[in-house]
């Protein structure tokens, strides 16, 4: 029989979530399955770790008995962190899987994405990995149309290996009456968040903000991210973590400095 | 008389940070500054932004009753947006400047620095950026000696403008009796942290864990920062908020989705 792979599991709503129930369930039918995520919501939180405060990790039975599990107080990259330097001191997971995300992280979005701060960290440990998010924010969700992708994805990933430090951006389309048309491997549309912060006053007079956003999608590409999910397509988008603007090097040899 | 430039500020060692004084100081020389800066230190923030929690903003006399300053209860990230979507919404700042950080921010520590999240947001919004840190983490640093290269580097940007969507990451070395050699431009050299989870017990008997880690250089490069550094080079890496690996695209069209 052949050994079954070691999957790291985690994401950035928690452990509670029901996106990581779902990846969860699929992950188990393919390999050994360790589970360590937040245990509270962490959307947001970009690639941050935790330095100034001490983390707790604690055992979880959430999944049932046979899954080993964990919640951590710390961020998503904490979490990968522990993960590699505390619980598998003596393994190396074959992959580490995020999400699924109760959300959108395509575009831009990857930047602020906890769930995406897990892939990027296990890459930058030298792990193959993949963010799963689905296009809609609810937390009652339907997640039962994204179990073939996420499955489809995670082998041909164990099969054909990622080139090294590569972490894969994977979005998927709400669940809708349109069948969903396909897989497209993309690269981020460009795009920014426009905020508009809503301004109130609280019950000490003192003034507060929320923000609040709309996506601004400046890319006419037909090879984006964006571009993909409008169409129907699940799209991957392979992510480094070398943020080096190559192309600009030389033209920045000529400054006088 | 020639405009002065309008020059946005902000940090993640928080608004009281000798750094950011620092930065104050020298950018008063160049042109009109505006402060937004967090209220308490954000390190290892990464590019986290405030979803879940209202934001403070309040203004402050900390530089003077001349220099326009308020502080932040969010992150670096939501001081850029607050800035331009609520403070500057009739103006847009000719240069964004982050620091000055305690702490390198080179190779990989971009990926989990709140200064260059202050950068990397600016880029986004399309606004010219530079995150300036010194290689030496103490509070009471000595920052004399970056003045002139942060100066230098400035005007040279605000000369030459910098390619779209791109935002600096200036590393300075610690003050030390060997003179700096020069400004480098690099890139971002390939390492990682490797962690050590520092395993206490609390007064109630419960486990609990501080991450401490050192860094790994993997890089044999004489074009990295890592490089620069330790040559005693000022080291400036073109850094871009597109995480796709444009590369790795044409082999994964190979793959059987």
């Amino acid at each position: 029989m052949e050994k079954r792979p070691l999957i790291l599991i985690s994401n950035d709503d928690g452990i509670t979530a029901k996106g990581i129930a779902n990846l969860v369930e699929v992950m188990r039918e393919i390999g050994e399955v360790v589970v360590v995520a937040p245990n509270k919501p962490q959307s947001g939180m970009g690639h941050a770790i935790t330095i100034g405060q001490p983390i707790r990790l604690d055992k979880s039975t959430i999944f049932g008995e046979d899954v080993l599990a964990f919640e951590c107080s710390g961020t998503p990259a904490d979490c990968v962190k522990l993960a590699k330097y505390h619980l598998f001191k003596d393994r190396t997971p074959d992959l580490v899987v995020s999400g699924i995300n109760h959300g959108s992280n395509s575009s831009i979005s990857v930047i602020y994405s906890g769930t995406m701060s897990v892939a990027i960290e296990a890459a930058i440990e030298g792990l193959p990995s993949i963010g799963f998010s689905l296009c809609d924010y609810g937390s009652q969700a339907d997640f039962s149309h994204t179990h073939e992708y996420i499955r489809k994805i995670v082998l041909q990933v164990l099969a054909n290996k990622l080139p090294k430090g590569v972490a894969l951006n994977v979005n998927i389309p709400k669940k809708s009456d349109e069948k969903i048309k396909g897989i497209k491997i993309t690269r981020q549309a460009l795009g920014h968040w426009g905020e508009e912060f809503d301004e109130r006053t609280d019950p000490h007079h003192r003034k507060y903000f929320w923000l609040t956003g709309y996506f601004v999608n400046q890319d006419k590409g037909e090879d984006t991210d964006e571009w993909a999910l409008k169409n129907n397509y699940v799209s991957v988008v392979p992510c480094l973590y070398d943020l080096t603007a190559h192309f600009a090097l030389s033209g920045m040899n000529e400054w006088e400095l």
